[in-house]
């Protein structure tokens, strides 16, 4: 049996290591993908994101866990874009997602390879993997704040964004995004100094921004301890409220054109600057532009135009 | 005079309508830029760059004040990617650089735009506009992981990288990145619970990475209260220690050549992507193969590279 036969039958070890053919962008793993295609599709995919600190894997930990008293089988991706060289540590995920891990949960967690930056590559792949290994509730988290942030809100059906009272000052800064993601919204540590306080001003804040746009879906705030296991129940069940939500609401068409074109486009910067740059970086031409900016002959927007000249071949 | 005559004149309104125009991609602000480059190239770049909540800008205002006194002109950009939808809230930024601000340093919040994600072009505009407008040290601020921290790092000259030990466990996660960028690395709030104990760990974790790779810079540690206002003398030593070594350093011209790689490089992904998504979306077969996606007819991965293959008429 090869790989791809053994992840139909559910196989950990093959989806492991498809996982990490695609992670390396190896060609067989991409292969793999189409061959799973066909068997995809049916998974509900929950995408936690937040501001590091914010205590996204043990809420993970919790959720999983829950759905797994439901018999559902429940995969979960960690993303973590801040290691720059490739170093991502995830000691901390493993240990805080123990309990779900015991009890058999399959976690991978994914860190940032290469220039590209963006991780929508290996993770779409991982998804679609985890779908041929008969998951049916996939968890992405992401340490977000701009582009793979945006991916988890392409990627996933439902979105939970996760503050921290002890931000302070500093949830002012990242409220409006978070509050634009969310399709709910959690105020973790609720033990913490704070935390009523930061539930009271974002509840403030999300009714003002629903009064003149006439979305038909207001974010769900919640006041949760991850640790301590409480509010864990009402965040299920507006879990699945977002589902029925979504199975009949009438911009469901519109929503998915959305999803699926941010998706693509995401998908399509990745590829193209990976095949962008293994080019420009042979190139005499890149060399050349290069000194010119060390020298100071010209400036970083003229460098950038011209070989973007040379790429699209205008 | 046109903005530019002024901005050469130190017109701060002349520089404010610059970036504005930058920010929206106006091609008249980056014909300015054109002007404006022979002026530039003295000014001194600082980043600092950690997670919501590390209090960069509170240490920001601290250090532009330190440096406002040496009689140095001072601009502050602040960078905050963590809005999809162009709506960052920048009070807390004004408020916690009240003082910088009230002796008349430059400050500018960046937020970000559009699809893109990225903010290298409009950041970069900012940093060449500030040099025209005379100023002699560039403070950058980003909240960041992933691409705009590294856009950070192949930007400035000195990279500040500024944590809390309120993250607990998740410092962890950050470590890695943090520390790999990061010229100096600041444990800001140093009277909280940890603060030690974080700059225990973090310093075995420098010295253990620095064992095997002979860097000739070691990252400098300080435990910093932006708001007590105590540890700020050592920073800034660290900060001209640093610039001392850069000048003299053998290794500069490599690295030199590393920044402005990366630079172009981001630049030219942003330009790209723009011209790119531009065409797609008003072209028919991107909703084509949009469509094919919700239908599930293709894989992603195939829609990317259909696409792909036209742009790059292979």
């Amino acid at each position: 049996m090869n790989l791809v036969e053994k992840l139909l039958k559910g196989d950990e070890k093959s989806a492991a290591r498809l996982i990490s053919l695609i992670e390396n962008g190896a060609e067989a793993g991409f292969k793999a993908v189409e061959s799973i295609f066909p068997y995809t599709g049916k998974a509900y995919i929950l995408g936690i994101t937040g501001p590091p600190g914010a205590g996204k894997s043990t809420l993970i930990d919790k959720i999983a866990l829950r759905f797994a008293k439901e018999n559902k089988k429940i995969g979960v991706i960690a993303v973590d874009p801040s290691s720059i060289h490739n170093k991502g540590a995830f000691l901390g995920d493993r240990v805080r997602m123990k309990e779900a891990e015991k009890i058999g949960i399959f976690i991978r967690s994914m860190a940032n390879r290469g220039y590209g930056g963006g991780l929508a590559k290996a993770t779409i792949g991982a998804v679609y993997i985890l779908e041929g290994l008969g998951k049916e509730i996939i968890i992405i988290e992401s340490v977000g704040v701009g582009q793979s942030e945006k991916d988890i809100f392409y990627l996933a059906d439902t979105v939970i964004s996760v503050l921290s009272p002890d931000f302070g000052d500093d949830i002012q800064l990242i409220k409006a995004g978070v509050v634009e993601l969310g399709d709910i919204v959690v105020i973790n540590k609720a033990d913490l100094e704070g935390a009523k306080e930061a539930f009271r001003s974002l509840s403030a804040y999300i009714t003002m921004s629903n009064i003149d746009n006439k979305k038909s879906w207001i974010p769900r705030l919640f006041l949760v301890s991850a640790k301590d296991k409480t509010g864990i129940d009402g965040l299920i069940d507006a879990i699945s409220e977002h589902k029925k939500y979504l199975e009949k609401q009438s911009e469901l068409e519109e929503l998915q054109s959305k999803k699926a074109k941010g998706l693509i486009l995401s998908l399509l910067k990745e590829i193209l600057m990976e095949k962008v740059s293994e080019k420009l970086i042979n190139s005499g031409t890149f060399q050349q532009i290069v000194d010119k900016v060390i020298k100071r002959e010209i400036d970083l927007y003229m460098a950038a135009n011209s070989l973007i000249k040379e790429i699209l071949k205008e």
